[in-house]
């Protein structure tokens, strides 16, 4: 069964994408994860103001149903974002429309949307697409999870998926995510897209704790181009069926729970953040000694987002001036003279004093990696924090430029 | 006499721009400018934490001397920052070399670098360019100011000067000046230098004073990148030529002064942006219907980083969505119901409601336009703010991936 979607390596689920023609290439576009009884749920959003219907819907779901959820239906081609009210009707008929044909309860089902801005949701072609999901749904398709995460696709090359387990009290609780990164059809802006599924048994504002942490290392640690989507959402629905203790918070069973958790998201993280729009690199950026957590994480976010980083190692440049300028920019404590910088196993600044080095030999390193480690210490705190990003490339020129609304 | 600088126009100022081969391209490389006599001096530097020697040695000078000045001694080709305590010495010789050869008191000369960081400064080179830019100042080329905003040039395109007049108390105060901008021999960031000259009679804090208000509207509102240089100075001297009134603060002199100083940063302020490395359009990005003119400029300066946004703008997308986008993840108070968007003669959005527009004919406005202006309204203060930008160009990634260090 390792063909399988990891979301349905989770005891209680099922999930399939189908096809109902929002993407022009007629691939899969319309993915729906379905628990075998109302499930705990949790999620976190983009904390863009201009909020997309389908993630003001789900705010407003998960106050009200106290977080259960059964259902997850999730588009490709459009956003619903800047709808206005016809969106927030559009979302609230996917809603039903799911739970009517999956005979699911009322406000059971998260809806969760990526493409295009601006543009009302071709509902016909939604209503098919959900018609459909539901009957294949319950056929072997179901099982496998066969198309879940290639349906949620939009110009992402690669489709995400991750597995982990770990033993909670002598159970041996699985979780599975899918996920989506940078791009759409008609590229507005890179959304991130992750559903998250587990068979632990945890309380909902138990498990919003744990993915609140889980995120805050993971997904909200990579960037690719700095902006944040309208539409961004991970959620995470938890089954029951490990039959486990209840996970309670500040407890050995917790911490392993969160610790597996998070190192499921960075897996999905890290292969959103290498399959970025038109990167070559993955590029880990880890601050060291700063004062605060917070103040590593800007550090390292501020090195992550400068274009003339991201070009200097697109271009193979150990460029380690712009890295310098771009912490030195940031806002964060730090001291010159106690700044240092390595570059994979090379180091170029040590307290602030630039060394030899052979700047043939790191860019030759540079171009046979496509996996690429900056460390910074600022010397002046205990504190510290990784970030993924990717290097910036013609391709994402083009990918921005060359498509249109 | 049109041809002459912009700097020597003004009263009680001579100029030149020399060749000491700091410039692979045999392209002029050091700039000299030197008052007729100890003049006021003021000078806004980089917020960097990394400040080059140049700016530490600068910022020292203007406490010591009281703000009087008499020269300024500019290299293109080589930063001097992250150069240690060499780069200390290095400045400080190029200061002492300055008043030696052109007979001037101790501490009365600024010096500027921009060029390529973490590399010692070719002395040899420099001293030899020192003794001939004062050499050649006491020709006519000093009185025209031949070559000196060549000098200051790195990948600059063109060279960027501004001449203005205004009336101070029935006397004609003359101020002009030069500025470079985005890129360097061995790009490693841009670096904006300006060097600014008038021959109003004001105390050097009143010269602060106006040289901070008008930079904080002009040079400070330009981006190509985002990134913020070790280097990036803006010098102004007063000669006193003009015999007006001295100018006193909060008087209505001071405020036509300062005025017309704003008007000449713009105009070199809208240049640097409009010659951004890879550049296509100049891009006018006005936020109004703010609460405060921070969160207007705070809006603004979002999407005038955005690669999203200005990848589309490359391409002649109307892709008002990323404008929105960036805009709702700026952290400044907005209500999305009430967000309005203009480009060019065309609405898109109004408050809150895509509008239904030709698309293919903004895209074709767009592709003759070198000039694109975006107006956001936020529908919930009275307070508005301008900022100057460039689209993102494959050209950009060119000139920052394929040079190296």
């Amino acid at each position: 069964m390792e063909n399988n979607s990891p979301l349905t390596r989770v005891p209680g689920f099922r999930a399939v994408g189908v096809t109902c023609e929002l993407k022009t290439s007629g691939q899969p576009d319309l993915a729906l994860i379905l628990a075998d009884a109302p499930a705990a749920g949790a999620a976190i959003f983009t904390t863009n103001v201009f909020k997309a219907a389908p993630v003001l819907y789900d705010m407003a779901l998960l106050n009200k149903s106290g977080g259960r959820i059964q259902g997850v239906i999730i588009n490709a081609g459009n956003a619903n974002a800047v709808t206005g009210e016809q969106g927030m009707r559009d979302v609230t008929e996917m809603a039903r429309l799911t739970e009517a044909v999956c005979s699911l309860p009322k406000d059971s089902v998260f809806v969760m949307s990526t493409g295009i801005i601006g543009h009302k949701m071709p509902m016909d072609k939604i209503r098919r697409g959900i018609k459909e999901a539901a009957h294949v749904i319950k056929t072997e398709a179901g099982q496998t999870g066969q198309n879940a995460a290639r349906a949620i696709m939009t110009t992402d090359l690669v489709s995400k998926e991750a597995f982990a387990q770990c033993d909670i009290n002598g159970q041996t609780v699985s979780m599975g995510g899918i996920a989506k990164g940078s791009g759409m059809i008609h590229p507005n802006m890179a959304t991130m897209l992750s559903v998250l599924v587990t068979d632990a048994v945890i309380e909902p504002a138990v498990l919003a704790q744990s993915l609140k942490k889980a995120a805050s290392r993971t997904f909200n640690r990579i960037t690719v181009d700095g902006d944040t989507s309208t539409n961004d959402t991970v959620v995470i629905l938890a089954s029951d069926r490990a039959e486990n203790a209840p996970i309670e918070p500040d407890t050995p069973a917790f911490k392993t729970f969160t610790t597996t958790l998070t190192e499921l998201c960075a897996d999905l993280a890290k292969t959103i953040a290498r399959d970025g729009e038109g990167a070559t690199k993955l590029v880990e950026i880890t601050v060291t000694g700063a004062v605060t957590e917070a103040e590593a994480e800007t550090a390292a976010k501020t090195v992550a987002t400068s274009p003339l980083m991201k070009t200097a190692l697109f271009g193979n440049d150990p460029n380690w001036g712009r890295a310098l300028a771009a912490i030195g920019r940031s806002g964060v404590r730090l001291e010159p003279a106690q700044v240092s910088l390595r570059l994979g196993d090379f180091q170029l600044v040590k307290r602030g004093e630039p060394l030899n080095f052979d700047g043939a030999a790191v860019s030759r390193r540079l171009a046979a990696s496509t996996d690429v480690k900056i460390l910074i210490d600022l010397g002046v705190g205990p504190d510290w924090a990784t970030v993924w990003t990717c290097d910036f490339s013609y391709k994402y020129i083009e990918i921005n430029a060359e498509y249109h609304t």
